[in-house]
């Protein structure tokens, strides 16, 4: 491939060593590594128009890819070594907040953590939030539509965004940097350009929604019988805290014994042990004592009409941050209990208690001795419902039988969730993980509108081919 | 055309007699009148598919209609009748509530009404709410994307929904039916549909959010000096309130004198006579007495900060209901003076308190004497930015004179708009109202993209032909 004509077609970094490129080729769990032509790091968004017109002259494929912490593979190059990386990290300025309008216009390449400090600077709060923050790009968090753990109050990236800069498969420059809560102004192109991963042209730019920021807040941590408690003391908070309860999390009890044996710092708040617990969050507008007093009367309820057993409440930051630590320890102290098979999923919340009860027999029927961690946001229905090898099966000589059983524990699994009306991909983005199995679940009628949309706006198939769709 | 074999074609009414189509032909305002082959009443969602399979297969046109409220003629047919209105009135079921899941699943033709009904029997609120609630549907809601008076804190249709259930053009049932907060299985098609005025395909039903109810609710009438106050009290009110403020209402004082002058029962809650006026709303999770005291602070450092000079605060249902009435009578009592030209439009909330000033005097200016009856959601940022003729040539042997300015002053409004990064259309929809508008001022990009959607979804061109793109 000449590249001599790319090097002259943008202002920007163009990467072709192999030492120079790796990083660009491997996500960040290592589970998959493919090759390129080159990585491109354009410097603006006229650049990455550039780019892509010389990728369409030249039909060369293209992986675009912001912070590459994805967890489905959706920013990986495949093996041909054909296609470019497109790496959007250069775009990396705040163009402006308004903190009356409590707007952010952000480029794509501007890490989330970036985004949520300026928001802070301005008085004001950015809510998305998730465990791969400081590395992550709001490009990539509005590409796969990135959920998290605030989304019960504030929605998920899709929600966050009102408006979009893109470059189309063409290398034309949509501007829809519109900071407004209402427009009605025809096709909704921004909510498509959402969460299709690259796959219809290339997120720039956003404008982004700001909220006040609490005035106080406080963590309770809960234990709870058994999920549908949980589900019924979800009901009793959101009566009564409304949108004051920005977090609902459940943990079932193994995921807090993997943290307090791999986290050195990690203590069980509750005396007792449970066999699940509710990880709960109180927003207060007013102050430290209101959100005390808030979440204190919902927990007396709670206990009173036996939905809880027990329950902690922050009285403190370094609390509130130690009780938060225990949920978002989870994913990194199952990493270090060998392999795990991990599940995205999310159900309608009343169907939540039955579906974990009705999977986990199934499953420990099918794969006998292997261990449930199971957590995620119950408000928004979606559990992280993951699997670890059993006890004394851990070891890296172990990893190829238990990884054996992850295509028939899928399919149990997303067969229990599909029966229930539920996705098979809450938060992650399909990528080419769950590609495949995803598209076996979807109508017919689905598949061909969603190929309609590729044709439309990637007719050469250049775009991140082969995500998403298969 | 032979009407006879669609007669067949599928289970419902098909009306074709002039006196019975005639109340589907002109929109409520009567501002269009067109003709048809025939309107089509499916009696579900199958008989809306072999409907739109009998009209693919003789390239008839076809024209959805909910309730007929619409305010851009987006459910009118064309004067060429050659075009079959579908009438989804009689998809009328509301199929499911699922309180726990905080969901409700309802059929295109059900009335806004009726599904707050429904949320209401089930304990539970759906916050959409606008004028014509009574007799528009909840498909022509999604279809427009409708906005209203709740959308500060609950956001527009789009915001409410969850899952979809359309008719293609091919006569195709795409069932996205889904309750669920979380699923990134694919690109966004509901989106795309909703907004997209029955251009793209026909909603026949949808998986709606829903919210707990408040337990007290408040309404306070405050005097402000001018828009830019009403600003700062917006940011006052977002600050101490947070999402408890869910609806911030700016009111100019001709708006009251209007209705005053035709609303026997109104009745000004201030003694004074303030240039400006905002309609607050508080809904609180706890009780009347924390929601009065809520009100009572706010209003008192709003007046300590000189951004208000006077406020009522509700003490009883009946009060709240007056002084929302005063709110909601503007649209009949502006009605009763004559003609008036009307602008939907959104502004960024930090650009609006400068657009009205620099508008109002640019009007002034070019049409003098005419009557600025300026209103609307300034916590969304969305202005319906009115004029009346001037007094005395309200009549209408003077109709003629004031509708020929409506053009000229569009132009000025919608610049003045556009320049600001506002939009022209921000609740109602394109319908045919402001369609060439709109496309003024979008860029080729967007137009093109739109376009590539329409021929995408639409090939023959038959959903609602000349509605939304030019």
């Amino acid at each position: 491939m000449d590249l001599h004509s790319l090097r002259g077609a943008f202002a920007g970094r163009l990467l072709t060593g192999a030492g120079e490129t790796a990083a660009f080729l491997t996500d960040w769990r290592r589970k998959w590594t493919g090759r390129c032509i080159a990585v491109a790091q354009p410097d603006r968004t006229e650049d990455v128009a550039a780019v892509l017109r010389w990728c369409a002259e030249h039909r060369i494929p293209v992986v675009p890819q912001g912070g590459n912490t994805g967890l489905s593979g959706g920013s990986t190059p495949d093996a041909s070594g054909q296609t470019l990386v497109l790496s959007l990290t250069r775009l990396n300025r705040v163009r402006a907040v308004d903190p009356v309008n409590n707007t952010i216009e952000a480029e794509a390449g501007v890490t989330l953590k970036q985004v949520q400090d300026a928001a802070l600077e301005a008085g004001r709060l950015f809510p998305l939030s998730l465990a791969a923050e400081g590395t992550c790009t709001i490009g990539g968090n509005l590409a796969t539509n990135a959920g998290g753990v605030q989304v019960l109050r504030y929605g998920n990236a899709r929600e966050l965004c009102l408006g979009l800069e893109v470059v189309t498969a063409e290398g034309e420059i949509w501007s829809g940097l519109r900071g407004l809560r209402k427009d009605n102004t025809g096709y909704d192109l921004r909510d498509l350009f959402i969460g299709s991963e690259g796959t219809l042209g290339v997120i720039t730019a956003a404008v982004l929604k700001l909220f006040p920021r609490p005035a106080a807040q406080v963590a309770a941590f809960v234990a709870v019988p058994s999920p549908a408690e949980a589900v019924e003391l979800l009901q009793l908070a959101q009566r009564r805290l409304a949108s004051s309860l920005t977090a609902f999390e459940l943990i079932g009890d193994p995921c807090i014994g993997l943290v307090e044996k791999h986290v050195a710092s990690a203590r069980r708040p509750l005396t007792d042990r449970s066999p699940w617990y509710v990880l709960l969050e109180v927003s207060d507008a007013t102050g430290e004592e209101h959100a005390a007093a808030t979440a204190e009367g919902l927990l007396e309820a709670a206990l009173s009409q036996e939905l809880a057993t027990d329950a902690a409440i922050s009285t403190s930051l370094a609390q509130f941050n130690a009780l938060w630590a225990l949920r978002e320890d989870i994913s990194e102290s199952q990493g270090a209990e060998g392999s795990s098979i991990k599940h995205d999923i999310s159900l309608p919340i009343s169907r939540i208690a039955e579906f974990i009860a009705g999977t986990d027999a199934a499953i420990a029927q099918a794969f006998p001795s292997v261990r449930m961690v199971v957590f995620g946001h119950l408000g928004d229905g979606n559990l992280h419902y993951n699997v670890s090898p059993p006890v004394g099966r851990t070891g890296p000589e172990h990893a190829a039988e238990f990884v054996a059983l992850e295509g028939p524990m899928n399919r149990l699994v997303h067969d229990a969730v599909v029966e229930r009306g539920g996705s098979i991909c809450a938060e992650h983005g399909l990528g080419v993980l769950r590609r495949d199995e995803s598209a076996r679940y979807k109508s017919e009628v689905e598949l061909k509108l969603m190929r309609k949309l590729k044709a439309a706006f990637d007719p050469l198939n250049l775009m991140n081919p082969a995500k998403v769709l298969p």
